[in-house]
């Protein structure tokens, strides 16, 4: 490719950027960011790439284009350049709940341009380009999304795009992704979120300094919910529906634990404890994980 | 001290077992252990102690006596002990709850003899001696039980010893003690076993292969959800009325967030993720985990 533009240069935004450099994928990749803070520490990190503002100039000559911002800064953006865009360009984003934000897209982009959703399984609790890696992608998941109306062609180039920095690619549509991840990725986090809520209600009802104590387990949670909250918060609403029916289930079965603890129901318990087990080895054979007690933390 | 007897060499009993050999603090170390493959396993391992099913001439002579046996074993053991034991032993354990085991010790064990409860905070996802590790108690807390009855000068001895193999030391009563761990511990295991039954349950209704995608974010639950079956039923069981109350807590909140996501409560949601990531920052300071994004693990 000659040229690619990626707006929004944060974690993944300069990840990716990272990864094309390395693979030598474009002649030039202009970053569009409006950040100023973002700006400087791209700059500080001698980043290779030329940051932009001249929309106009830039979006009728890129060949890819990848919005990397929260979702919730897509339609402002989209508003702003949708008159420069042209139909052969390809359009992606690394958009993490896709039903929605699908509908949301098609409306305001021009007609007659493609946009080819992409969600790479990647990412950290942390935010901003000085966490980006290069080898971010090495070997995940990059799921591409295609539906009625996508177009082969620009789905052929992603999908290569994604393999040269190291993905691993499988294509589904919008409704089975949002269901997938509803509970692979959106439902553990909401919960993260909500344990270590709990745990600081309950230490200022207490007034006990607990957090000092949470290498028994809490530590786990704290760093899943220290992800990125502007983020979190547009694949919450995005995903409403799958995410609320995840928490439905998620109480329902934590009620039947309290029943079996309540009751002291030894075998229900056991079998419970005993089948979740099977999951971690399932995971590590999956390569999922790292094959290290304690994610080879200590 | 010239005695030590280790009751139960697993992850924990083990740990311990090469700590003490490594700072030296016993002239002879005594491993009662009713596992036949685990003791295959310490023979395998060469670890510096001596095997014995002889308690009626290893406990009198004991110094300090650790039980690191599931809470369930502890009745059938004292049991069996009883006669053999000697008021100035030193008797403790590494168990996770302590209220309710703390009743059963004082009904079950011989009048006269002392019992000084310990609960190192430290322990991984997986079991066994060969998982054992001795640093696994280096600048880690264990927390001392010390209520009414308590004998101050096992106390202090059994502080040093704790000491010496590298932890913090910190004092408190068994109903405090439950109370916090319900939090910090316990209920963090039960929900990354409830998330890990509910993804199964979705899985097996859905008919997905939804694992491949752990990555998301599923797979940490999958760790603490790997640990111990028997462990985790003897403390569930244990600090039920803890454990309840922070189960009602958490789908008290848990209903909060649904109800912002429903309802697409911007403020009150942003506010809730924005406030639980401070507690991370709060966790690195105090040193409950590594300062590295994603655990260190890519």
């Amino acid at each position: 490719m000659k040229n690619i533009l990626i707006i929004g240069c944060g974690l993944i935004g300069s990840s990716i950027l990272r990864a094309i450099n390395k693979k030598k994928i474009a002649k030039k990749i202009f970053v569009y960011e409006k950040s100023k803070k973002t700006i400087l520490k791209i700059k500080k990190l001698e980043l290779k790439c030329i940051i932009t503002h001249d929309l106009k100039n830039i979006i009728p000559k890129s060949d890819l284009i990848i919005f990397c911002t929260p979702m919730s800064e897509y339609e402002k953006i989209i508003i702003k350049i949708n008159k420069y865009l042209v139909s052969k360009t390809i359009i992606t984003d690394v958009g993490s709940s896709r039903e929605k934000i699908s509908k949301l897209i098609k409306n305001k982009l021009k007609r007659g341009i493609h946009w080819t959703p992409g969600h790479p399984i990647s990412g950290s609790e942390v935010s901003g380009p000085e966490f980006g890696d290069k080898n971010l992608f090495l070997n995940k998941w990059c799921i591409l999304i295609k539906d009625k109306k996508s177009n082969k062609k620009h789905l052929t180039v992603l999908s290569k795009f994604w393999k040269k920095i190291g993905s691993k690619i499988l294509i589904m549509d919008s409704k089975k992704h949002d269901m997938i991840f509803s509970i692979t990725s959106h439902l553990p986090h909401l919960i993260a979120y909500n344990l270590i809520k709990t745990a600081t209600d309950f230490e200022k009802s207490k007034k006990y300094n607990i957090i000092q104590f949470s290498a028994g387990g809490l530590r786990d949670f704290s760093r899943i919910a220290a992800s990125n909250e502007v983020m979190w918060r547009d694949i919450f609403f995005n995903n409403q529906f799958n995410v609320i029916k995840g928490i439905d289930l998620f109480i329902k079965n934590l009620r039947s634990f309290k029943k079996d603890i309540s009751s002291r129901n030894n075998k229900s318990l056991i079998k419970k404890l005993v089948e979740t087990k099977k999951v971690r080895e399932k995971i590590i054979k999956l390569k999922q994980d790292i094959n290290k007690p304690d994610f080879g933390r200590n």
